[in-house]
């Protein structure tokens, strides 16, 4: 399947001491996977796509082993940590090793504002550690409790927390960024302010990530809240409204259309027939003035303290991409979009869209700040019928305006919003990975100088 | 010079029993000013009005009984505390009763995000009272070593703080307040949520404040920046950048045209000749991506902690109105006008102003959040000629669709954006002040039922 020569692989193991490495092909296959498949094109594209190692590095000193071993021998690695994306970016296209960085999980340090830690650190766990301190991170994914911290900035864009704080793009949103190059002799560079965006959602093609410095908000206690609706227009309108509050501290603003609540498991004694919702978090000491605000329009059906810990189902697993999953559980025909609706006429473009699509495209909106205005980005649950008839739903939304951020592309590329790579990122790896080893494939633009 | 007569006065008194009242002249002909005199026009009205007498209830339960004293005797009460407001808010129109309420200044409770307090608490006091305890107010004028939470509340809309919570108007700004009416059974009402905006901006018409409960905001380290720019534009253009970054936490972002800083007293040694500035207030993780996105456009001649304890003066207090003060203080022939740009072409709008006005109208910018935009507002200095010009600024101003807060009157309506007073605090008047007793004249649209 690979074009890797047997005696490489072997040359390079030989190479890895005591390292732990894992060939059993059942437990390799299975964790050279994401969460492609709840795109159909993906999953046609990257099903059976495998590694042929796993190696788990406990250390940075073995993350460099590696990278060196991998240098020499010319063998492609691919990151790997909790393994949540959506876009295959954790797929090997050609095999060779899949880099296992979860052992990297330990905390640096924590000072007011500033946490710094290993690239394989759970979010969850980040957060645990940091409740007792008074701080949070800024903005997690709806798979807090899976992803790591380096998954999560090297895939991600932003999530539950961007309604305050922006997206992971936003100066000031990652502070710092540790990467080991693939070189026969790897450096470490410590990536500082702007320069640390060089790893921003580029899938570990430009460096190992092995530590972070993430800037950290005030820890809120955090009020999880179902508002029901008659309409979604009303949903979105009072989403809208509390999102350009500013008086109100919330975390999650997610309006969603019926009928998509009555996928909702657990959640749905919450969610009446026919009514669509308004998933919110809420911080408990803003939660009379977001009463006050909604006014009687929509009803409080849920509210309860937001809890993560173990055995508990947190509402942020209702948003995001956890809205498409609660559907693809009971129905694996549908799919979905990543919208990203323009500033200055949300309500308008969303109506529009609406009644383009009235039960094709299930609209689900996520008000977010870009760029300093409050905006909604989107992830509407989409009836699939085929690859065409997808790309013409992209193609309609992005000819009225509504940018998509194609969510069925594997490359940097395609899935951004110019469809080209940002410039520095691009430089930067002709400076780090002079060979094109890291996750090849995945930076199409990216034809190394020196193969 | 008052029309009331002397029996109603001394009937008054009568019933003050042990409250502590003042009655020398000098004494209550100084405090019965406020800060009007920055405004000509303002100051050719209001010079030498003063109250009959100064009262200054230690409780609530006093300020009941000079509430219903006043309402017997038909006699005018008009509320101050620190005297900060440059409206003539604090100036009685027709004599009568001063209420000082500054003894009212216990904290009730402080609990996470939320504080209760009395209306009479300097908010300096208060920030010094909360501090230990990880919180602060979220926003302050930039008189607040000598405001109180209750002025600030009844005369101001927002300041220092509102860049990131917007004005004291947004949802969740003000959480409650506790006001006493005038009649002759005073009643003490508890105004939540959105009626506690009856009191927003009423300069004292509407009920007199008790007591407020006020959301805070998390205390961060602050860190007082200047930073120098060689024109104005690119000042604003920076500040207006570090506005719409929502990863960089700050407190205040106020470009200043040169020549005010050659004005600026003590801070000049930071200000360089011909140079504009920039003063910002910065949280201390923040300040590295803060010099990040600023990438030696400007230089950075003051970096220090916010320190506003006894004997040193932050930087806040050459920003909002202490700008014009500054200025003020070496020349008593300028003014100031009271701006608000729209969001949508802030930067083009302030050029516009800039080239129509070059020397007259010297540029003061504030940005701000506003219904939940990045916007500026603006306390430009005026070159002070004659009343007709200054309306003709305003004019001009307002025909480029530069909104205008005319600080140059008295009157609640006319210092609004609409010149007319919001429905609900009209209505609440004719509840809680059927006499027209509360600091009358400064709202005009208000005629008692039952004079």
């Amino acid at each position: 399947m690979n074009d890797l020569s047997p005696n490489a692989l072997q040359a390079l193991q030989a190479e890895l001491g005591d390292i732990p490495v894992i060939t059993d092909p059942v437990i390799v296959r299975r964790r050279s996977r994401d969460f492609f498949w709840y795109s159909p094109v993906l999953n046609e594209q990257l099903n059976g796509l495998s590694a042929d190692l796993i190696v788990s590095p406990r250390t940075e000193e073995e993350v460099i082993r590696v990278a060196a071993a991998c240098a020499r021998h010319r063998v492609p690695l691919t990151v790997r940590a909790g393994g949540t994306g959506n876009y295959g970016q954790a797929v090997p296209l050609k095999g060779g090793v899949l880099l296992d960085i979860t052992a990297l999980s330990v905390i640096d340090w924590v000072k007011p504002g500033v946490l710094r830690v290993g690239a394989g650190a759970k979010m969850n766990v980040i957060d645990a550690e940091l409740a007792p301190k008074g701080w949070e991170l800024r903005m997690h994914p709806s798979t807090k409790r899976t992803a790591t911290i380096g998954g999560f900035v090297a895939g991600g864009s932003g999530g539950i927390g961007s309604v305050t704080y922006g997206g992971l793009r936003e100066s000031g949103n990652i502070l710092a960024a540790r990467v080991v190059t693939l070189e026969p002799e790897p450096r470490v560079i410590e990536l500082r302010g702007d320069a640390a965006q060089k790893i921003n959602r580029a899938y570990g093609t430009t460096g190992i990530i092995t530590a972070l410095e993430m800037p950290l908000a005030p820890a809120w206690p955090w009020i999880d809240v179902v508002v029901t609706f008659d309409s979604f227009m009303e949903a979105a309108t009072f989403g809208y409204e509390t999102a350009l509050s500013d008086g109100i501290v919330k975390k999650l603003l997610a309006p969603i259309t019926w009928p998509l609540p009555s996928y909702f498991g657990a959640l749905k004694p919450y969610c009446p027939e026919g009514k669509s919702i308004l998933i919110a978090m809420i911080a408990e000491p803003s939660l009379e003035s977001f009463k006050a605000l909604l006014a009687g329009r929509g009803t409080i059906t849920l509210e309860t303290p937001t809890d993560d810990s173990a055995g508990n189902v947190p509402l942020y697993e209702y948003t995001w991409n956890h809205t498409t999953l609660q559907v693809l559980k009971a129905d694996r025909s549908v799919t979905y979009l990543q919208c990203l609706y323009p500033h200055d006429r949300v309500l308008e473009k969303v109506e529009q869209m609406r009644a383009m699509f009235p039960d094709e495209v299930l609209q689900h909106l996520e008000f977010i700040r870009f760029a300093g205005k409050v905006t909604s980005s989107a992830l509407p649950v989409v009836r699939y019928t085929t690859a065409d008839r997808l790309d013409e739903i992209i193609r309609l939304h992005e000819a009225n305006e509504v940018f998509v951020a194609n969510p069925h592309v594997y490359t940097v590329e395609d899935g951004s919003r110019y469809k080209r790579v940002d410039a520095d990122q691009l430089g930067f790896k002709h400076e780090i990975d002079p060979m094109g080893l890291l996750n090849p494939g995945k930076m199409r633009s990216f034809v190394p100088k020196n193969p």
